[in-house]
This record gives C-alpha cells, structure tokens and sequence, in this order.
C-alpha cells in the first residue's frame, strides 16, 4: 500500500502516518467534532459497529517524543490497524483521522486496514517570512497546526530581513526596538518565540531560525552601530549601508554575542544563517574595504571578502555547538564548510539546481531543494501540478549522493503575504510538495494525487484552515471565515 | 481637487465622495470604533476641538434613496465640510469615514476641506461567479459591504453556470434540486437573495443577475427535462447533452416563465443574458439541429442558430419591461438588439478590446469593458498596476462614442477562488479598477494611487475585511483572522 501525506478514506488506496508527539483531544475533535465526545463517553456499553480500539505496534519507538524532534528522529510506525477503538495516545493520530470518513446519514466509519508507512525524507520544510510582513503570533501556530496535518516536520523561520527585525533580542534589544515595523506591536517576544517552539514540539516539528548575514540585513542596522557598511558617494559616506561591515572587530563581537543566545533560544541542533545574494556595489564604494581587500590580497574579488566574512561566522556558530544550514552561495564560493553541513538549494531552473544538487552532493555535503517550490510565485491554475512532479533526487549522481538529499522545503516568501492571504496561498499548495516529500518515489499518479490532495483540502477547510480550492468543487461543509 | 475612490487622509490630496444609502452607525464604529460610541453620547459639552458639525449640501438631492439604486441615480455631493460634527445621514459617510485619521495617542481628527465631487462612469461593477464555487451569504455580504467602501455600485451576480445552480427558482425548483452541489446547503433560497439585494440596496449597489444561455449551461439541464440539446455520437445520442435546445417549442415556454419569476425577483432595470462561448460541436451532431438548419436556411452557420435563440429570448426578456446586458458575441453575431443594451466587453488584447469598444458605440450602443479587469488571472507582482492603467475611454472614437461607455467591471471568476481565498484575492486589486471608474480621466499618477491605495488596504483590514498587500509593508493593526 503506497505511503502518501494525505488521502481519501472512501478509496481503496490507504496511506500515511505520522508519529508526531500530538495530542489525543485535537485529534477527536477533527474526527468526530467537538459535541459528540461528553455523548460517547457516557455510554457504558458499545455495539458491536462502534469503534473500541486501536493497536498500534511501533516498531522502533521514539524514546525522544518528550523531547525536541531532530533530524534523526524515527519517523516510522507500524500499525496493524484493527477496526473498533476507543482510546490511544499521541502516536499516528493524524493518519488515523484520516480513515475516518463520514456517510450520508453522519455516521463515522473506518475501513479495515494495516499500515506500514514511514517518510522517504528526514527533513520536509515549509519557510514563512516574518520580515516583509509581519505574521501574528496566531497564524504562525494554525500553520504549524496545518503543517502537522501534512506531515512537514520542519518549520523554517526566516525571522528577520532587510523589511524589518522583529525578533525581540533579549541581549540585543534594539535591534528590534528601532529595526521592527513596530518596537511593541511588530515584534516576537522571548515568550512569543517559545510558544512558537513548543506548539511546534507537540506535534513533531523542528523550529529552524535563518538569520540571513552579511546581506539582507538593512533592518539590523538601525539598532545596532557599525554593524553595516557605510557606502561611499566618490569620496564620502552617502549616508546609506550595505552588507554587514566584514573588516571590523565589532562585527564579530557582535555575532559571537548574537549567534550565542540564539543557540540557546532555538533548541534545534541546527540554525540557518542564510548567506544569500550579497550585492558588492556598496563593499566596492567604501575605501577602508578596498584597503581591506589589498591588505588580504583579495584583489577585485569581493567574493573572497563575502568568504572571509562567511568563515568566521561559521567559526562563532560551531562553537555554540550548532550545525548550520546556508543558501547554496556559500558553497558556490568555496567556502569551507563543516561535514555536517546543509547546503539549500533555491536558485535557477531545472537543469541548473539539479547541477547544483549533484556538484553539492559530489562534495559529499548533504543538501536541501527549494527551488521548485517557491509558493510565493502564483500564477493562474494548478501550478501545485508542477511542485509535484519535482523530485530532489532526479540529477545525475550515485546512490551515495543521492542519500545526501536529507528533503526539501517549500518557501513562501513574503513580499506579497501577510495575514490576510498567507493561509490559503499556502494550502493546499504546500500539501503538493508535503506528499513528494513523504510519499515513495514511485507515487507519481497526479490523477489519484488530484483526487487525494480535494478530499483533504476539505479536510483542512473542516479543521478551519481556509485552504483554497484546486479547481471547480465544493466541500461539504465550506469555509466559515471570510 | 482630484476624485478617487479612496484616500489618504494625512496627504495633501482629499477626494472621493459617495451618495450611498448607508446607515451613520456602521461608519460610526469604522471611524471611532464601537467602544466610544455611549461615552460621546453621554458627553453635553463639547469642547472647541471636538467634532459637532458636518454640512453636506447635496446639489441634486436623489429622491430615490429609499429607492432601489440605478444606472440613473445622481451620485454626484457637493459638500463644504467644516469641522466639527456630531450627527448626520446616509449621504457621504464613507468619504467623511476615509478623512478621519488618527494621530500618535489614538486621537482622531479631520482636516478642515471642500470637496465637490462625483463619478467618471455610471456603472462601476464587480463580477463574481457563484457557480464554480458556491459562496455562503457571508462571504456575498462581507464584500458588498467592502464594494460601498470602493464606490463600486453594482454587483454582477453570475449565479449558476455548467458547474452548479444554486439559484433555488419558485417556479422550477427541481433546477436547484438536482443542479445545485447540494440542494439544501448549497443554494441560494428566494430569502438569501432577497437579503444580499436589500444589503446591497442599503449601501447604494445594484444586483444585476446573470442567467446565461444558451451555453454555460450543463447544470440546468439536471432538473429540467428536454431543455439541453442531446448530443449524439454518429446515429445514436451519445448521452452527454450541449447548448440550449433552440429548435424546442418548450425551451420558449420554460423561459417565458423562468426569465418572469426573474423579474420579480430581481428589482434592478437589467438583467444580463450572458450568450458567450457557445460550443456548436452538439448541436452539428444532432440530426434534429441539423434538419432544422436546413428548414431555416442557415446553412452550415451556427451562429444564425445561436442568434435565432437569443433572439427569442431578447424578447422573452423585454416583455417583462427589463433591459439586457449581453456579453460581446452576440453583438458580434449581428443580433437584432434594443437600443438600451448594454454590451459587455471581455475578450481579446488591449487592441481588440479596444477595436470593438469602437465598433459597439459606431452602431450606437452602451458599452461595459471588463477584459483588463479578469482579476482571476493571478500573477506574481503587482498587477494592479496593469489594472489601474486600462482606460475604457481609451480607443479611437468621437465624443459621443465615448459617452456611450457606461463603465466596467472587474470580474472574478470562480474557478480557483471560493470562501478560503476569494476576500484576498479581490480587494485590494479590484481597488484600483474602482478607482478608474470614479476618478477623473486625468487621475493617472500611480505613485499617489500606490500610497493612496496602501492606506486604504489597511483602512480595510482594520474594517475586518482581509485586503492583500500591495507589497512589503504593515499596517498599525494586523489582520486577527486567518
């Protein structure tokens, strides 16, 4: 029976688990809605027809569910499922909940069947961007509690970015004091951050942080002094800043600092420190980093300056014990780079990320896909056809390479989303790209996909997640909200 | 001072005015909130800088405000408003609501200003389709509710289509029964209809109904018998059905009756006939069709079959004292029309619209554009920068032509956009078109429009209403739903 991260009870093709630590409540209310529980408990006795157990068999438990999920974590379960149950505890609710389905008359059924299923990646992502726009506390957990309806185990938290700094620095604090949208409306507390972490904990997924240097980092440099590099106009400061300022003792202190109560507020084994797209024109302008660049002999190539910056914060982050994620710049420009390292692969098309997947891979560095999946660029129709399709494997390289892909993400940057439409740009879309990730590599059949990907898109509307309609239908029960 | 449909009142540039019939108290809490609406009541002195006074002269008083709103009403409000006000009624509320604005302390004020304004075009429309995606009262109300705050004063209701009925007719109940997704929960009951036509009545909108035929019609061929043409497959019907049987005595009699009930319940002078993208492949299949063809003397030309039909229901509909509106291929197909039709332009490039806005008002009649204003199409960007430059004046023609054009429409059609994403996806784009349909022709600079337009998009948001972003931004309160 093929594995998929979501499905149709009513059709012979069952799939999926989950073994996310979520709790049991949630889950009854998705199955049976919210009034019927006090009803059920009541009755003493039960007819033969009604549901009194399930066995599940874990075959290699988790002894961390109490604990941070991490890359490594057993994600699979083994569950003969037999049909009659009343009770059971944390483990592979979501996929059971979606057995259930529900006739004409509302009575809940569960077909008969045995399960064994675990995901074909460790790390399936979703990025969400809280700098372009701000995201309110409250749709930052429905997403997460969406995610654990698809089985994506990693959110990717691009926190901060050129727009606006809202992460509440408790060493730093005005860096979000001067460089947020707003110092008290338009930030994330440390208590906001920990709710984030924990409501993520429970239902199984990791909580990756990107703070993106040297560039896209306008907004750190209104809290923080000679962080960013004053750009020249001939021969003086015109007043405007580039990339953080890579020749100053300061910066490092700075990061050292910095990187330290991060690797403490973000329990995650890894953090994501970004080093994309560093625009040079303000490095070039400035004539104590041209001096710079002669001392070290860097000559004009102020990739070596980007590499030199790059390596010393790798050296700060390793020494609070985390690994890194970065964006594939990092190590197009050579920089050096520990084994455990993630290289992100966002740029280009095809042809091109899938040389980049093998040349990553062939350095024997693991490595992560994006760049089919950037949900933020919409078009008109079913463009969730094309995420599907995409597989992070498909480029020419060993098996050994290929077991260097640890997953994907799907990113939905937020130039063009906030509150308002974040939700339904994101789902179902994103389920797309959840089951490529889950599923085997040879669940390919996007009719049965299409079928799959409607039933739970109105299993999501009837959880109150407002996720859009793949084309012409309807759901029994539509969308409540505006 | 220049006309918009919505503003930015801290700028130096105040516009925009509507004469919609709409209650103080829903503009009351836009502007002060609920909260404080008992503590002025409580207040007998006002201080100096309170608001006491707002003269509004209205220079065509419109006698028809109890009145169903019309392509004639006089939307045209000269007021000198002084500051400081406490009471008035119904005219003008929405453009006194967008001159209040509030400073640092929460305080609300008002510039002193004049405005002397009134709309370019008649008839500035929103489409959206009830049939690809049922939409729940809600959703219908909340966005007539946001139509009034952009001075869009008809609503195009493109109610059924192939995909589904949900138009619950007195007269042929079984079209819903067996048309409609669901026939209880998924229909608009004669009680539905007439709330969203009295709601929009309220705020100064028109409900023009679409009842398209002879094609876009699968869905009523469910629930009555012999009205869809069969379509046969060699000698033998294929069991699929086309078209509107024109060639049926009974087609005539059901739309007699039908397009009557319609008038009855629809109060607004114009109904729409739909008539576009009629398939001919049925009824060339059909020996019946293709014997009356011959009878007739039509040939191979299946337009003269498809006009011989809208013909007759040209006049079917004008003996129930209503005026049409038909979409551009009837006029195209050289039908016989009144001389009050409206024309309704959707097809083709900017050329070819252009070229039939031309052709429509030579021959003498009113004209609609909507082929610029497909806001279903979604791009990555900011497309309402596109929106915002079409002109529906803008094509070769002498000045009585162009007096000919009676607005447009921006429609969303419904095959990706339900309840999840339709409120999003509409406003603020659909913002811009209402703005080129009240403003001044001169009124083209998309800097200010773009400022302007930021301030009413959060204006929105704070109203409850989830407005998309134009691009990076964020508005002093964030959206609270999903």
């Amino acid at each position: 029976m093929h594995r998929a991260a979501f499905r149709d009870p009513t059709s012979a093709q069952y799939s999926a688990v989950t073994t996310s630590c979520v709790s049991l409540n949630r889950y009854y209310e998705y199955m049976f809605g919210s009034s019927k529980r006090q009803q059920l408990n009541k009755r003493r006795r039960t007819g033969p027809s009604e549901l009194t157990e399930l066995q599940v068999l874990i075959t290699s438990p988790d002894s961390d569910c109490d604990g941070y999920p991490s890359v490594t974590s057993d994600e699979s379960c083994e569950s003969p499922l037999f049909l009659y149950l009343l009770y059971f505890y944390r483990i592979c609710l979501e996929t059971f909940s979606q057995l259930v389905f529900e006739d004409d008359y509302g009575a809940k059924s569960v077909n008969a069947t045995q399960i064994s299923d675990f995901p074909r990646f460790a790390h399936r992502g979703i990025l969400l961007d809280t700098s372009r726009h701000y995201l309110p506390i409250k749709v930052i957990l429905a997403n997460l509690e969406t995610m654990a309806m698809n089985k994506i185990n990693v959110f990717h938290w691009h926190i901060v970015d050129d727009q606006s700094f809202p992460y509440l620095s408790r060493t730093f604090p005005q860096l979000s004091q001067q460089g947020a949208y707003h110092p008290y409306t338009h930030v994330y507390t440390p208590a906001d951050v920990k709710m984030v972490i924990e409501f993520a904990r429970l239902r199984g997924i990791r909580v990756i942080p990107e703070f993106d240097t040297p560039g896209h980092t306008q907004s750190w440099g209104k809290g923080q002094k000679d962080l960013l590099t004053p750009c020249y106009s001939g021969a003086t400061p015109s007043g405007t800043f580039g990339p953080v300022n890579p020749i100053l003792n300061t910066t490092y202190d700075f990061m050292s600092q910095f990187f330290k109560e991060i690797s403490t507020v973000f329990p995650d084994a890894y953090v994501h420190l970004g080093g994309d797209e560093v625009d040079f024109n303000c490095w070039k302008s400035n004539p104590d980093i041209q001096k710079f660049m002669a001392q070290q002999g860097f000559g004009q190539d102020f990739s070596k300056l980007e590499s030199f910056y790059i390596q010393r914060l790798l050296n700060i982050v390793t020494s609070t014990k985390k690994g890194y994620m970065i964006w594939q710049e990092v190590f197009d420009n050579g920089v050096k780079l520990k084994p455990d390292t993630i290289i992100h692969v966002w740029k280009g098309t095809q042809l091109q990320y899938q040389n980049e997947m093998a040349n990553v891979t062939s350095a024997g560095y693991q490595t992560l896909l994006s760049t089919p999946w950037y949900l933020n660029r919409i078009s008109y129709g079913q463009d969730w056809r094309g995420h599907y399709k995409a597989d992070p494997q498909d480029f020419n390289g060993t098996d050994e390479q290929k077991k260097l892909v640890v997953g994907g993400e799907a990113c939905l940057w937020g130039e063009y989303v906030d509150a308002t439409n974040l939700t339904p740009r994101l789902w179902p879309r994103a389920s797309a790209v959840a089951e490529r990730l889950w599923s085997a590599k040879d669940v390919t059949d996007i009719n049965d996909a299409f079928n799959r990907l409607s039933v739970h898109r109105c299993r999501m509307v009837e959880r109150g997640i407002p996720a859009e309609p793949l084309f012409s239908s309807f759901c029994p029960r539509e969308y409540k909200g505006l």
